[in-house]
């Protein structure tokens, strides 16, 4: 196990009817006027638009809307919001919605305080040395941003899809409410699911050895996932499978699943290149491109790659490789029952881009932790993966 | 699942070697005259005090000594505690050891701002506004204090051992050095071990519904506890089950394994009366009297009780009456394994106060979430602790 130093500071609001609060929670900390962050509506749809605007209101917190966050968040939306937060004066940021909010939000906050351009902090030009408070309603698990501080941003010109966080930018405050999740589309519910398994996956495979007590947390997010994505498939209205999924999902990008580990975080360098040259959603570019991850580098901790099939899928053969290779082989299986897709092919990426993504992978070195991947790596891993 | 509000503010600092930077962290946040507040010397013999006062000094940081915490810390000492941080004005608690020291040291962070008597926090009769900052520096890993804003102390005269806690007495930082824990005794090793899985269990048999992530999460808690205590019994130097029981312990008891769950701690209620009227380790107590709470009241959850012997003892019985009980006999026979009693005999206690204790347990009313105990119900469970 590594040493590690931990500190996530955000207060997590978790249940059913816990949404309705949120202009209280504002005005308990005192702020004033908020940025209200949103996506492309579907918050109108399922209520929690009119629920929010409520609260706020009974709360006398005055606001203004930014709205049009798309999937795979893009950085001239960024700065649009930052525009409009310089001029409206506002001091916190409302984000209500999935991941592409929240990650839109934490960029933001940052640049509020910042006179050039948002982008600069991704390139590390420049550190934040404040962020305005964020207080985020989650209205699907999937990415666990309403507990970290990271965010994934595309910038569309150069074709890069970056992540960055910074202490500043942990949320102050999330609200989950898993029974909003309750209209959410199938395949919506699923990718949530995947995310979640992935970021788990990330942090475990990555080759720290002696981190039994991450190892178990690990594999209790996963199996939890993994029957909860199954009854909501059943039954998306089961609150209890929402709310599990829900937890397991924060709990899976808060910081601690990652602690005394160095982490891989290969599969998600590469969905980015993949996702950077099409419009693809983030988890299904991580079901397509995990598993041909998995074989390119299983020989690398073949122990823990049998590990992994024997406590997930109840895999007991005794010769390591061949159970290694059968719990990719699983995990393939999962990902198809479920509904994600597991091939490149399946959403119409041909061999056409693979060499360009594989470079583009590598614009800020060679990725992984378990092993190294250099270009020709990222490129045999698309090509498992076509 | 039950709703929540989870807010952890502490960090944690993990690994070997992160002691000596104690007076750093210190510095950061801008204290200047710390309490240095210890036990009765385990940590001069074993380096821990020469590490920490090399730090303070290195740092520039003034300090003022109060030892003697002893193990079931008591109010007495707060009192001595407290005057003391009066009269030398300090900014912040450094707490240096285990559970008891920083349970000391949350209680006296509070007290100091306040003319009346700590007891007063713990009757309820008055309630913190603000406390010192506390520094923890961990040298047992046991009862999750450092990452907790808990505090058991006993009122000696008043035969009262009881919990209190506030928002304002996390532990602003915790240090976590799984290293210095190399010579501890074998038998305090397992009290630390036997503490944390009742902190789990605590939560886990509690009644509420719907927690299969919180289910996972503590199950891995108890056997990443159980595999690495084995070992630490075979090798007290085994780094690697130092660090998977050290941050087993922290996370058993850091607020995240009770999420959206009532809790039940009735066995920590009967032991607190225990061990109100006999001097023995609290968790000695624990494993005396949880396998007679648990044979007292598993008819109220059969299904959890069999769940738990599959999930940690492999216990695979179709009768969930009959798994249930051998799930029992099971962690009684593992408490046996590792050197733990499980009779009240083992510590030559007797029936003489049975009763008292039975209605001492009954003091703040009747205890427990899975069932509610009466004063009868803790007299039955005692007797069966005999």
């Amino acid at each position: 196990m590594k040493n590690f130093d931990f500190h996530n500071p955000t207060r997590l609001v978790f249940g059913e009817g816990t949404i309705e609060n949120i202009g209280q929670y504002v005005k308990e900390y005192g702020d004033k006027k908020v940025l209200l962050l949103y996506g492309k509506g579907s918050i109108k749809r399922n209520g929690v638009y009119d629920t929010v605007v409520k609260s706020l209101k009974e709360a006398g917190i005055d606001y203004v809307e930014m709205s049009g966050v798309k999937p795979n968040p893009v950085l001239s939306k960024v700065r649009e919001t930052v525009l409009l937060m310089k001029k409206e004066k506002v001091d916190a940021i409302v984000a209500v919605g999935g991941g592409s909010v929240l990650d839109t939000s934490k960029i933001s906050a940052a640049a509020y305080y910042y006179d050039g351009d948002p982008w600069d902090f991704y390139e590390k030009k420049v550190k934040p040395e404040r962020a305005l408070p964020i207080y985020g309603v989650l209205t699907i698990s999937a990415t666990g941003s309403e507990m970290n501080s990271g965010g994934v941003i595309t910038n569309e010109e150069e074709k890069k899809k970056w992540g960055w966080g910074s202490k500043y930018t942990y949320p102050r405050l999330s609200i989950v409410d898993p029974s909003v999740q309750k209209t959410l589309p199938k395949n919506q519910t699923v990718n949530g699911a995947v995310d979640t398994i992935t970021h788990v996956l990330e942090e475990y495979f990555d080759g720290t050895k002696g981190t039994l007590m991450q190892d178990e947390f690990s594999e209790g997010i996963i199996r939890t996932t993994m029957v909860s994505v199954k009854k909501l498939i059943e039954d998306p209205e089961d609150y209890e499978a929402r709310a599990n999924l829900a937890w397991a999902a924060t709990l899976a990008l808060n910081g601690l699943n990652g602690l005394g580990r160095r982490g891989d975080w290969a599969s998600h360098g590469i969905e980015h290149s993949v996702s950077a040259y099409y419009d693809i959603a983030h988890a299904e570019g991580l079901a397509m491109v995990m598993p041909a991850w998995m074989k390119h580098v299983y020989k690398e901790d073949v122990d823990k790659f049998a590990r992994f099939g024997e406590k997930i899928f109840g895999i007991m053969e005794e010769d390591k490789e061949k159970a290694a290779v059968m719990a990719i082989e699983a995990y393939k299986r999962f990902l198809q029952e479920i509904g994600a897709p597991v091939s490149l092919s399946e959403r119409n990426i041909g061999d056409e881009h693979l060499r360009a993504m594989a470079k583009n992978a590598m614009l800020r070195g060679p990725i992984g932790g378990l092993k190294k991947l250099h270009e020709e790596d990222v490129y045999e891993i698309l090509k498992l993966a076509l």
